[in-house]
């Protein structure tokens, strides 16, 4: 089966119309007629060859929900008409000790990403979110019990969503925890809903004073300007997690000292460049952890969906029409966007 | 009370015989007439003024084992005669969240070092083990029940075995798990003692081919020369924690890049020189930590004490006279001793 896309044929091409390839439906596959894609900056930087060698096509995209339109003969857990999403991963070897423990993210034999992933369909890799259809492993597809008019806000649930949860759940986030949440992106807002919604105290971080009345609205009960020394100060030794999901370049030293004894701040994005070294010295004068976290497991995605669904929680999102994707880049690169933008499908 | 002592005037001037005083015995103190003190590394660089300002007269030394000379009057715990051992730490508030806890180490007002810390005694700075008596309040004293031909080797226990022994407990090293113990010298000795006598799986990590039958006699399971990729390759993702004690700045992703989904790297000594920025790649892609952790608790200290009397471990230590300090820290700044230095205090 042929189906429309958008992607790029090569680095220096724009991301624009093309065809693709989509599997037949296999015994254990379910293809799914997709809705929304949400835009992660993943697929700004993979599409443009920034992060390394990328096979083209590139269709990028791993923030999807849509309707399955066909199941294979073995599937049982859906049908025909269900409102499912898919995230980060397509596929893992299912065998090892990291998939024995649901924590497929990290599978010993690795993971098959949804996009630019190895596999043995055409052409060769994965071809992600940004197309009509796709055709995916049951094991790997989520159930998505919001109502209609919320499915564009939940596609962003699939990867910024479980990018947050799953170090907030691991780090045990709950009331009578006081958490940080720095930078208030794509990420850091999901991370603020989320923390709030688990009922811990969140204080978000920001360098921009523009953003702090937004935080409130987020969730966040307190707001602190990072790039002022008075106000870092007043919450030193005060956190139990800080969830950093600022990838820029930055002291990470400004955070850690905010730590409580035994604290752990938790980083999820890549920097391009390092971050200055962190000052050895503030970990082990409180027995601190810097510690980074990858996307989650199918099953804790699912748990996330699911909490999403009952408390009512969506992704700030723009809706964009496919023909607007590399201008969505081009606003991405300035944070000019609250908080992800989301692809209207049906406008391929 | 005046007492014979060996410390330095200015950080110009060497370790050499002074007299310094000592407080009168209060109700909750001890006095301790001071065999055996240890020599860190910390001491040297304390003394010398290389760690920032320090106060002189400085009498460093807090790896101390001796027999109380005298008790206060609400002192029940000891008695003239008992074996006792002073560590890092002689006083903390006692009513912080920290203290309550049995993290004295982390005291949110600030635990008072064995010397160079703040005091009402006369200098206004406590003066350390390199003397013939100390004065120390009775929570801070902790019982010594190895045989006494082994209390030498028992003071360096007091710093170099409780920073390890903390960090090792914190992580629950135990049978099952597999532990690398980074650098083989005062610290790095007393880890792979203790970890092995925990019933771990233990890698030793040295760059120095010469210590590999060393670190098999300490304990270590298998040893690792660190400069060598091929060895370092083949325990790629295998380790629950690893154990780093060398202060010398270095690539820490050789070793996260060593740990399994989950695992933790704990530091416990300060570069003088930052290590080059930890990859945050490495640390997102398994969910791994660098940590740090400080010497550890009263409580846990003499937990320490008692399971290294139960098992028969005390440090490998080569004796000195008082006159040789000057020369032993030469020598540690050689790496030229196995593995630490203890002054024996009768030759003051």
């Amino acid at each position: 089966m042929s189906v429309k896309a958008y992607g790029a044929t090569a680095a220096n091409r724009p991301v624009e119309a093309i065809e693709i390839p989509r599997r037949d439906v296999g015994a254990h596959d379910v293809q799914i007629e997709i809705d929304y894609c949400g835009i992660c900056h993943s697929d700004l930087h993979t599409v443009r060859g920034e992060w390394g060698a990328v096979n083209f096509p590139c269709v990028p995209g791993h923030e999807i929900v849509g309707r399955v339109s066909a199941v294979g003969a073995s599937v049982s857990r859906f049908k025909e008409g269900d409102v499912v999403g898919v995230g980060c991963m397509v596929d893992s070897c299912k065998a090892c000790h990291s998939c024995d423990q649901d924590l497929e993210q990290f599978c010993e034999n690795g993971m098959t990403g949804t996009y630019d992933g190895k596999t043995k369909d055409a052409p060769g890799h994965t071809l992600g979110g940004y197309s009509q259809r796709i055709v995916v492993k049951d094991d790997f597809v989520l159930k998505v019990s919001h109502p209609a008019e919320q499915l564009a806000a939940v596609a962003p649930l699939l990867c910024a969503g479980i990018t947050t949860w799953s170090p907030l759940r691991h780090w045990k986030v709950g009331p009578g925890k006081k958490v940080g949440v720095v930078g208030i992106g794509g990420l850091g807002h999901m991370g603020v809903k989320l923390a709030h919604a688990l009922g811990a105290h969140v204080v978000a971080f920001t360098t921009s004073a523009s953003k702090v009345q937004a935080a409130l609205d987020l969730g966040a009960d307190e707001v602190v300007i990072s790039k002022d020394p008075e106000q870092m100060k007043a919450h030193a030794r005060s956190f139990d997690f800080i969830l950093n999901t600022v990838a820029a370049s930055h002291s990470l030293d400004a955070f850690t000292k905010l730590l409580k004894v035994d604290g752990t701040m938790c980083l999820v994005g890549v920097p391009e460049h390092a971050h200055p070294s962190p000052n050895v010295s503030i970990l082990i004068g409180g027995r601190r952890s810097i510690a980074g976290s990858l996307i989650g497991g199918i099953k804790e995605t699912q748990e996330m969906l699911d909490f999403c669904a009952a408390n009512n929680i969506v992704s700030d999102i723009e809706m964009i029409r496919a023909d607007q994707i590399e201008e969505a880049y081009e606003r991405m690169l300035k944070s000019d966007v609250k908080y992800r933008f989301v692809i209207d499908n049906s406008t391929m």
